[in-house]
């Protein structure tokens, strides 16, 4: 067998956690370090931080070391993420992100995504954005999809989740319990909102070969009985292309269904839905093998050769 | 743009046919070439083999010229195929083959396929065998839902397809109408059979890193009304991997459908199923631009990066 790839967890929320718990269950990848800038978190065992039983001998630090490859898992603007991709890659390190923007950089930071993809070039590592919304269930599938089509006419793709199914912090991320005023205040703020669908739609319309000038966005709130907010409904439409994403508390039938207007026209339905707790920790880690095989540069994932479980 | 990909058509059935009619639609691609061994077809022009309106001012030609990229719509035994695929590759042409074998050729033929890699290598040219089924629903789908997956227990995949609403080729070919002792000896004599599904199993095995030392196939008659024969139900099995088949003059409710045990659970269902008339040249040709910029080998439809619409 090969050697394993050696793997640093960069961030430690959530989904990074998750990940770096999945690492350490795959015998074809080695955790070997943990970064995080979170004073409470510097210094401990990662072990510890993981609520794992046991000690892992690796101490979170706030600098960066080396490895092969690295799980990135910080924040959700490309502006934001892509100093600390540029300092990973220039540390000779591959680098899966989950920062929502960097599914499809270029929607949004044409100029900061070619400098990255140079820098990736230059350094000889491939980098990537994924998740599994986005990228995967409203971006990657349904571009696979199109494969088996002669002709796309157009594209629609509804993702229904139960926020009442997940973690907390998705259920105050989706406004539940709100007061409608409330709600339109944090709208404001620009605290409640998914990030990325358009990326997702960006990512779509050029795998189509279509050129969308604009993506228009639109943020809705979704009631429960009592007046307050249950959460959101959030749709991207772009030429022939819509993207819906309904998330809130109750949301019946949840599932991610796919329409391909075309010759042949297609229908698919995940049904129940692909839970993102667990899919995007998990596509993160699984992607980590195309990317050390792939050419270097910043990617996307159709420019990766198929994932799928490592 | 970019100057279009000079392509051949390599065998005019219904498949060829279709494949190159669907080439002539798109921008990127340019047919420049027709071969074929049929003493009826060599010399006429291609436009008039197509049952187009107008000629193309190609003739259908019993010998392989030169162009950028090769579409193989010849056989179904990667025996058969392996030596057209190599002078293909001898002439520095890319190649997509709907030969059914070719989606795993490992799998019955590995020095054969070892040997076809290396002549690949050696000419720095890449070669695919895809198709709707093997090439797509029971294989490269399932095996890109698993990216989403911490841990895969097992994968069913069921595709239904009425065989009513297909070519009548399909038809004869899973024995509509016979009786059943007609049928088991066109079984016995191997011209009833859906060849490439342990080629999809094995390349879902592959995928999982997996070893299955054994695919077990199966192969049994459905019944009409009046007990004669409908059509077939196929079934592959190795390991924790079920590929069911089932095509049968008026099968019910026709799907592709795809569970995946694991963490998370996923089952997806393709309702109407994928029209394997349409969407095998459909792939065939949209998978081009994807062996154009791959590297050099036989490759499977996972070291490809991703299939899409061109």
């Amino acid at each position: 067998m090969d050697k394993p790839i050696r793997i640093i967890q960069y961030g430690l929320g959530a989904i990074g956690r998750a990940a770096a718990r999945l690492v350490l269950e795959k015998k074809n990848l080695q955790l070997v370090g943990a970064v995080d800038r979170d004073p409470k978190l510097v210094g401990r065992d990662l072990g510890e931080v993981l609520g794992l039983k046991r000690k892992l001998g690796i101490a979170v630090s706030e600098k960066l070391d080396r490895a092969d490859a690295v799980i990135h898992c910080t924040a959700s603007k490309f502006e934001e993420c892509a100093g600390q991709i540029s300092e990973i890659a220039c540390a000779r390190m591959h680098c899966a992100t989950s920062c929502e923007e960097a599914l499809f950089p270029a929607l949004r930071h044409r100029a900061l995504a070619a400098k990255l993809d140079r820098l990736c070039i230059r350094h000889r590592v491939a980098a990537v954005g994924t998740g599994v919304n986005p990228g995967f269930v409203m971006d990657t599938l349904p571009v696979l999809l199109t494969a088996v089509c002669r002709r796309v006419d157009a594209v629609r793709v509804l993702r229904v989740v139960d926020a009442g199914t997940r973690r907390e912090a998705l259920q105050r991320k989706v406004g539940a319990g709100l007061t409608v005023e409330e709600f339109r205040q944090r709208v404001k703020a620009g605290t409640i909102r998914h990030v990325g669908l358009s990326e997702s739609l960006a990512f779509v319309a050029d795998a189509l070969g279509r050129k969308v000038r604009k993506v228009n966005e639109r943020l809705d709130h979704v009631l429960r009985a009592d007046g307050r907010v249950a959460g959101v409904k959030q749709v991207a439409r772009g030429g022939p292309l819509t993207l819906e994403l309904q998330m809130y508390v109750g949301a019946p039938n949840p599932r991610d269904e796919i329409h391909i207007e075309g010759d042949p026209p297609l229908h698919l339905i995940m049904h129940g839905g692909t839970p993102g707790d667990i899919a995007t920790p998990a596509i993160l880690v699984n992607v980590i093998p195309r990317l050390v095989e792939a050419k270097p540069g910043l990617h996307t994932m159709r420019t990766l050769s198929l994932p799928h479980i490592t």
